[in-house]
């Protein structure tokens, strides 16, 4: 069984509807610090007996998980689109990848290559010292705190990607749950504890915490237990968890994925061979999920002339035949009509369309906004977040110009470039700058895919993410939670199986630095 | 060539003999904050061009600089002997563990396998979407900033771990040159320039700025073209380095290695055969090098009885018998005095055995002391590391009094166990807490010894460094200095080589997360 903290007050937290912004349904007990020590106790004392099992037991349990979300059948569907405002088809995708994740994490713990085993064999006739035996693998790093999206409220929520990576790496979890789907939260949670059941794992291996306000977050990355902190959301939310995590007695990592705005660059032989179809395409990315992407493209870059005349003709008209939909939270509506405001009001930007409005009274309504690269630079605002579904088109004279805006461009979790194949010397160019401020370049594509994958970075450097050597999505994530441990000179019987040498060929190792 | 950041003044900044505590020599010239920024700059300039190379001539680059470093003779020997007052044999060996290391990191360059290769092929009949083709390698951070150390002069210095794995990421390096081997230093930086002009590396790739005071190391670390620090030293200027970093407007990785007093457990069965031998073997790890080691074992802990009265008496009696041996610096000394008579003067603690004076003015006399648990436990203090030949004895009572200190310490570099086969069981519950503990746990050795292998962990959790999931020892130091990248659809003359198709077997890769 998971802990589930126990309940010290009712209260009047409850469920909003999305596109009415009512409440609805029950009142949830809300968590408050007792809750939080009781929690990260049981994580900590499940935390020796979870690493301990053998990796096909983690893997079983990963894979229940999956299951038991699926077996939630509708009604986690229904939750989720009421709370979130969301589309059934959008959720159900997202139900599928969240399982899907679960699933390849799996795999990733019974192949065991996570464990990043080494051996250097004792070399007993060495001069002038002989060499002991020395075998390496990585540990899990102890309880991690993970703070759900609200943008994503299965695949990188209560037991999305960093809760996934988490458990797989061997780390009991504790859930602050996102309090813009609280009901979506508890389903979920409840498919978790089910999993832990039927699998037989530790007793506190998984909690779940809720409730409005942010003392119960400081209490969770303030607790001595808690090892490291995942997160996903805003950029002042990112860096004050981050600050905690760094004023406490003994510093925690803290992987933050906080805020981007994903330059796209249009590329001179691309517009011109097909300006109108990129305006159309860049729109649909735009506006998809009423833009509310953490790699939402908020910033493309063109160097001016018939072309990006084209661009923007349809990407203008695609914006005014758009229809604004429902966005998650009353804030979050509130905070992207505010960052659409300060650019529609700011004297050196242009307002090149708005699209319709929609029927709730969330809905976002699109944004299309132009500047030229002396006010881009010479203003930092404007190279800020618009969570939601707004774009700021920079207008370049020439390559040159390109390569200013993007030096100057904060980190980035992706870049994207449109071109053809008469643009690939300047492409060429553009690539090593790129590199230096994103975690994802792609060409002739929009970012706001993101692959669950083995290659895929969803990270990048500082302010995009607080830890730009990581990712959040795919299989690489699972290195968020791991530390490196070396045995020097133990027995067999006292040496990690997957250390043993009777473990050879069972795990991917290097012996002497070589695979073997 | 490298760059030499131009001199800004001369001074009275000059070598001081360990010995006499005299200065010698000519004096120094002293950087500013000019050279610094002109360091940066050169080291910025020098990124992309630098880390473009072909692994080869970077490799060959590293080879070079160990042969340069040989080609300086004995002047190098001489300088180290009498700036550090180590002794020759001593010199002569971490001279080759120096230049193993770069010829060791040039072979890891070479590989490529530290590139972390993966390639997840495009599906376009995938449904209900196409997959693009995803591939990621890992780049290296950007410039990097070195604080050498002063117990390792040529090892942990000028050209040692942190800047051979730094320059075999990619990145150019600038290091701030010790402050007590300044001779030492600039003879390694020049056999460092003579390299990169030998082999045509770009201008900045390398820079060696020195000077007395911490002016220099903090215009350093805010300088925004530094991209992570390696730094080896005390707790109190690894925190200063942190903390500046971490107030950056982009803050950056630290990677500070800072205090441990590395617990050495000895085991009833392994006292009751050979408390007497383990005496005199733990002497001489102590005083080894004057105890100026990271690793050096300053706590011991030991359940009481006949096997550990006959290790004290052999410690005693090694102790009594040791003659000082001159520190590193007037300054070390003090310290070293002055944590020493704290420990003395403590109310709950007992000296068991002082060492025989030495010649030099900065000698550091050996000192053995004893305690209970419930005083460790009481005061923190006892806990903190007095760097140099003191080692502090705590007598448990049981089994559980070892879980209780072991528990309660510090984050730490290594932890020991001295023990039989009679041993196992209490070692076997003993492992799974020394994991969380500490970067190494070795069974029947002393932890003075650091290998320069694959599977080594020179790193611990906080604070025995600032970032523990990571090593300044062994292969794995490279990773400290990488970040991934993914790149998504990008045409084969967009991609970096390494990830093009006709690359394959050239480097390990990840396809679809099986090797091939």
């Amino acid at each position: 069984m998971t802990t589930q903290a126990p309940i010290t007050a009712a209260s009047d937290f409850r469920s909003i509807d999305a596109q009415t912004g009512e409440p609805f349904g029950e009142p949830f007990a809300v968590h408050g610090p007792a809750d939080v020590a009781a929690a990260c106790a049981a994580a900590e004392a499940a935390f020796d007996p979870y690493r301990s099992l053998p990796r096909e037991r983690r893997a079983a349990f990963l894979d229940r998980i999956a299951e038991e979300i699926l077996a939630l059948g509708d009604a986690l569907i229904e939750a989720a689109m009421r709370e979130s405002g969301l589309p059934r088809a959008r959720l159900e995708g997202e139900r599928g990848r969240t399982m899907g994740q679960l699933k390849l994490f799996a795999e990733v713990v019974r192949r065991g290559a996570y464990l990043g085993v080494r051996v250097d064999p004792a070399l007993p006739e060495r001069q002038p010292l002989p060499r002991q035996d020395i075998r390496l693998r990585r540990i899990p790093l102890g309880p991690v705190a993970v703070f759900g999206a609200s943008n994503f409220p299965l695949a990188f929520s209560t037991a999305g990607g960093d809760t996934a990576s988490a458990l797989a790496a061997g780390c009991p979890v504790v859930v602050k749950g996102h309090p813009a789907h609280p009901l979506t939260g508890a389903l979920v949670a409840s498919a978790i504890a089910k999993a832990a059941a039927a699998t037989d794992m530790p007793d506190g291996v998984f909690a779940h915490l809720v409730g409005p306000g942010t003392a119960l977050g400081t209490a969770l990355v303030e607790d001595p237990r808690i090892a490291a902190v995942g997160f996903t959301g805003s950029r002042g939310g990112g860096l004050a968890l981050l600050r905690l995590a760094q004023a406490r007695p003994e510093p925690i990592p803290v992987y933050a994925e906080m805020s981007s705005i994903n330059p796209v660059v249009l590329l001179p032989e691309a517009l011109k061979a097909r300006g109108t179809a990129l305006g159309q395409a860049f729109v649909q990315s735009l506006t998809m999920g009423a833009g509310q992407f953490c790699t939402n493209p908020g910033l493309v870059l063109a160097i001016e002339g018939e072309g990006l005349d084209a661009f923007i003709e349809a990407a203008k008209g695609a914006i005014l035949e758009s229809r604004a939909t429902t966005m998650l939270t009353g804030g979050i509506h509130a905070a992207y009509e505010q960052g659409v405001e300060a650019l529609a009001s700011h004297g050196d930007v242009e307002t090149v369309a708005r699209g319709q409005l929609g029927e709730g009274v969330t809905c976002g309504v699109a944004a299309l906004f132009a500047t030229s690269v002396e006010a881009f630079l010479k203003d930092e605002r404007l190279g800020h977040e618009v969570f939601g579904a707004s774009s700021l088109l920079v207008r370049c004279r020439d390559e040159e110009d390109l390569h200013r805006v993007l030096r100057a461009a904060e980190g980035q979790l992706t870049a994207t470039l449109q071109m053809d194949a008469g643009d690939t010397e300047i492409a060429a160019r553009l690539v090593p700058i790129l590199e230096r401020k994103a975690g994802r370049i792609l060409a002739n594509g929009w970012p706001t895919g993101v692959e669950v994958t083995h290659a895929m970075v969803h990270g990048g450097p500082y302010p995009a993410t607080s830890d730009g050597r990581t990712t959040s999505v795919g299989t690489l994530a699972i290195d968020r939670f791991l530390r490196p441990v070396s045995y020097q000179n133990l027995a067999e019987p006292l040496l990690p199986e997957e250390l043993r040498d009777g473990a050879a060929g069972s795990v991917p190792r290097l012996v002497d630095g070589q695979p073997g």
